[in-house]
């Protein structure tokens, strides 16, 4: 049986969370040295990239059971999860657009011994206009020469290979992305953000000057469809971690609730906590079912004769974006009432819910705000009528 | 071919709804005689009752069908609708819990012919809290004798039987629900309710005094419990109908936005539209994926081996409650987006923007408020921890 | 004593309130002929145009008085209440900037012995923006002659005169704000409009054609810069009409729920009812504090030196709009709370709250939607930095 | 001239915001060792303890100007205006319930030179249930001895006095308010509480031991009372920091937007952007309208004949609780919508928006959350008919 069949995973998933998350979110929230010791342990007991076939011609797992994955790995920790899910982004691009060599390279390895792949995207100026970018590869014969500065890109100061978008110099029109392995002579790491939430993974500030690669490492066709593409897979396993987190704070609140005295009673026995208790309950399904559906939307492409082609002709974004769209904002009003539960308590740190709080809040900023996604939502599914819902 | 086939009943009904419904909405709202003819349009074209098996040893359509087919009836009229699919809740407690015979007498007509089955649980007193019901059910030989007043009833005053809940007379903690024809001595429609909304529905008053049938009439089973298995099944159609109208209101405002004039272009083309657009859209998705996932979870009791022992033993509820929670609220928020949408013109009967808005109001306050609602999800799923999703 | 006394005045409409409008509903919603007979008796009690000085010399009340007395109007009825206080839009105009004439010819005998006035400024096309208005003011020797269709215009067809916003003939950059006598030839009331909810009122679709009045009728200044400034007063009556209605809509609901048994006691003591009450008070509260200060806000101006200069100078644009923003939305939720406290008889019209509701949603509606106040909040008072609060 | 002014006061707290709080915000999110130097700098200037009469006769600033003053100070920085105002909690108890002494020998001084006073009221099991206290209070001759343990009291550690609630051990249904010396024998501070915002203020956990003090310093009246009636006082200023941060918030998104690229102009000029700040807009005036709304409530009493009879009496917790409630939720909203408008580096704490946003999560939390509030409101305030608003 495959280490990858998704009840055992799920399992040792479950069993890693309380060995190494639950109970550890001091360290895990400390902004430690990147990445944590904790991710070779999951790599080491076959959980890494699950996503990724174990072996040529096997089978990855599905984006569905990805969100049953992501919504165990984020209970534990969300930082953990998206460190460990991240990958997805630019594996799904080279595997879909690169070549056989490419895939052999780089995600065989990934699959077997665990490894990541970090996305260079956005630029300072160009944030959610990736149109603007000005990070360039030029052709210089068999080659191509990429420099740029990327903004924002998680995992990449420790990732084995990076997946660059970058600006054609010969036709500014044209956007490509390029494999660029992470030693690369001319990749440097800026800078490691200070990020709000999310500590337990490495965001960073990368510069490329003159990064030489073979031109066999640009991926077939256009850079911006592409990472729309790979976006697909990460928007919703971003939008699944406010499942995971939210589900965390529901049974803090039931776990305080059952200890904490209230008018002779419990607090688990008020109506008025019943009442938000069973409206975290209702949004946490609502959540899960939005993700679980947009991940059978992407697995449907993924599973039909010519994926690569499909996604390109129609791709999935419109499920994936309204999960991200959805699943921030129900998860932040989650963690909003979570935060009042706990009297002043909860407004120290000696309880973790201000933690829990700072990581929710990323599901409706990373990749591609709420107002930017409203936009495209709008202008490419709901202007043209026959698109409608 | 079944007539019954989705996809064909699903071109059958927009087609219904292009004839009789939309554009109609004057006749539709007017609280006219119920029920109104385009009923009997709707089962001559064999559409009526989709969830029956056509005949014996075939098999009606699921759940998940039954999702599609209200979704495009209300987007029609959410009053339409609503009387088309309210007999599943009464059919559903007869399919399982009921004898061949009953099945055989009361459903097969239904299937074959049209018509509708009306359940009767509400009273005035004991409006969410059932087990306060006064209505008896007293045993008299082979017979059982119903007698009692009941609040709300949809469709009963031209149903061709009723499913009564009642107490019963032997035993007051025990509770029955048993299948009285409509035509039944006793059984008298005191008044029709002018509601505020779904108004091409007809929901009434009824008494029932000494109405006499057979003992073999009262279905297997805690009454309300049996009460509790049909609502998950009407309680996700009832969701559902918040999709439909949703929807309507969508287009409602394309259409209208499309025409306006506004600083100089469309309305169309305005940001601040857009995002209240993309953010329907998103809600429209969503709100469908949960009625979906709530419509599967049903369906895989339904097709399990021993439904009614399954849905005795763990039932759907959570999921039918929790679409229903959602989708009353999610709509509501549409509804009150879209209300405002038209400029003074909105405040007017001219358009049915205020129609709609009425419709929308039921999801969230028949068959159980959200107070109730909630408190029932708690107790039964959260406060479990097992339970928890 | 002037029977414009405040307190006095508040007795007398709250004793009217109970003789004329409440319980007195269905009438009230029944779009009856305007203007209702009641307000003939509303004018007699000497009630009538409150804020007009009563006779040359005196003090009309302020509009701070002004918002306790249609909160008090608009518990009875919100329709009432609207017909009643909206002539002060244009009653504050011909007051702020027409002669000593035009204000003894029309706003004494309004003061004296009731009456109303119509402000005629929307027009099919040009709704929200009304720079685009095509209704024009000619100037022909002494006389200036007016002619165009204005859209919707409240308490036209029985008004004694109307103030109609019109463009300049001469210079289309320059717009005209001209007091036309109700009976001046050429003056159509076109229709009525079938209106949502406020059914007590009247509100017209009306044409102008070549209607002829003296050039002394047109107003002092900018008529679109006038019509803003009449609207500060309206716009915070408006808003407060939900102060008024959400106030019914609790004791509704208070009544309700000590009449109403839940688990073994009465409604009024569940506590989830309680933190809903809570939260109606709460906004209540808010809703009249923000009316309030708006209303201090323009009396600051009105009492000042050169009120007709001063509002030209700087309004009280900001807290005005932001007052009908605000009550606009806290309404709109209060309402749609109280619209599911009633269980399913709150989905009936045999309680009124589906009337309240209807009333309600105008706030959000009339004289400026919230897209488009927002959007003059926005350029008017915070892109300007020295403006923000 | 008063140094205590209002207009100079405002000056004067600018100008110290501008030079203290603005751009120190690391050091001021710090947790730094409490109080921090610059609340020196602030009494030196003669800003500490607005409130208080600069000397005997004269009279301190009104509520209202308090609030014009906390909305100031919030701006530059939450924590540092909570330090400085939340002495008045108990500096109204004392000046209203305490013998001319005790305000001789702990207000005065305060008035003068600066300095703190600190109320102990909550313990941890009694959290929001003061009545369930344990802390006692025991006559002993001509003393008062003092023992227990207090959960959360700002200000403890460096504060000159404390008001410490307590419970009789004569009666244990009566409760006491006790003025104690901070270096009172038996005051220990055990521990500074890791708060999650307001991080330049110091909240801390005390032990009482036996601590023994005049029994003139026992406060006139129901320690609970009394502990409500300074309650009024403190929870309108609190409401009022979401005021200042909020204000905050909307300038850092405008100074952010009008250097923002977007769409080939600057964000500031977005529609859907300005939309966002137009709502910023409406809320920070309307807080700040319920906010002095609620001040000019607790000045009426405060400066009506006998405000200490007048306070037990009728109080004014109504407007001071609501108040809370609104701009504890208005606030958190704003907060929200700011965390999601600087893109990635929002998400980053090279930005302010976290600590702001950590900041105002507190106006929902201390001294009340809101169920505890709601409840409140609801049973003094709204079940009693007289006493709806």
């Amino acid at each position: 049986m495959s280490p990858h069949s998704l009840p055992h995973l799920l399992e040792d998933i479950r069993r890693f969370a309380r060995a190494e998350l639950i109970g550890h979110h001091a360290e895990l929230d400390s902004l430690a040295e990147a990445p944590l010791p904790l991710y070779r342990k999951f790599a080491d007991a076959g959980m890494a990239n699950w996503w990724l076939p174990p072996k040529p011609g096997a089978d990855g797992l599905s984006l569905e059971d990805s969100v049953e994955i992501v919504s165990e790995l984020a209970y534990g920790d969300a930082g953990v999860a998206f460190t460990s899910f991240i990958s997805i982004l630019g594996t799904t691009m080279v595997d879909l657009y690169g070549t056989d060599e490419l895939r052999e390279t780089y995600l065989a390895p990934m699959a077997e011994r665990g490894g990541f792949c970090a996305t260079l995207a956005s630029e300072q100026a160009a944030g959610s206009e990736l149109a603007r970018i000005t990070t360039t590869a030029t052709r210089d014969g068999d080659d191509v020469v990429v420099s740029g500065d990327k903004f924002f890109s998680t995992n990449s100061a420790f990732a084995d290979f990076l997946v660059v978008v970058a600006r054609s110099a010969e036709d500014p029109e044209e956007h490509l992305a390029v494999v660029v392995p992470r030693h690369t002579p001319g990749v440097q790491v800026e800078r490691r953000w200070d990020m709000v939430g999310l500590r337990a993974s490495g965001t960073y500030k990368v510069s490329l000057r003159d990064c030489r690669v073979p031109a066999t490492h640009v991926l077939r066709g256009n850079g911006l469809r592409l990472l729309e593409i790979g976006l697909n897979a990460s928007r919703i396993l971003i939008a699944t971690t406010a499942v995971g987190v939210a589900r965390c704070i529901r049974d803090l609140c039931m776990e305080y609730a059952k200890r904490k005295s209230l008018q002779g009673g419990k607090l688990v026995s008020h109506p008025v906590f019943g009442a938000k208790l069973a409206d975290m309950e209702t949004h946490i399904l609502v959540m899960k079912d939005t993700c679980l559906a947009a991940a059978r939307d992407f697995d449907a492409v993924m599973n039909g004769p010519d994926p690569a082609a499909e996604f390109v002709r129609r791709g999935t974004m419109r499920s994936a974006i309204s999960a991200k769209l959805f699943c921030g904002r129900a998860g932040w009003d989650i963690a909003g009432t979570g935060s009042e539960m706990f009297g002043g308590l909860g407004y120290t740190n000696h309880m973790i819910i201000n933690k829990l709080m700072r990581d929710m809040r990323y599901v409706s900023i990373v990749e591609g705000g709420e107002d930017v996604l409203r936009d495209l939502l709008y202008k490419r599914y709901v202007v043209p009528a026959g698109q409608r819902a």
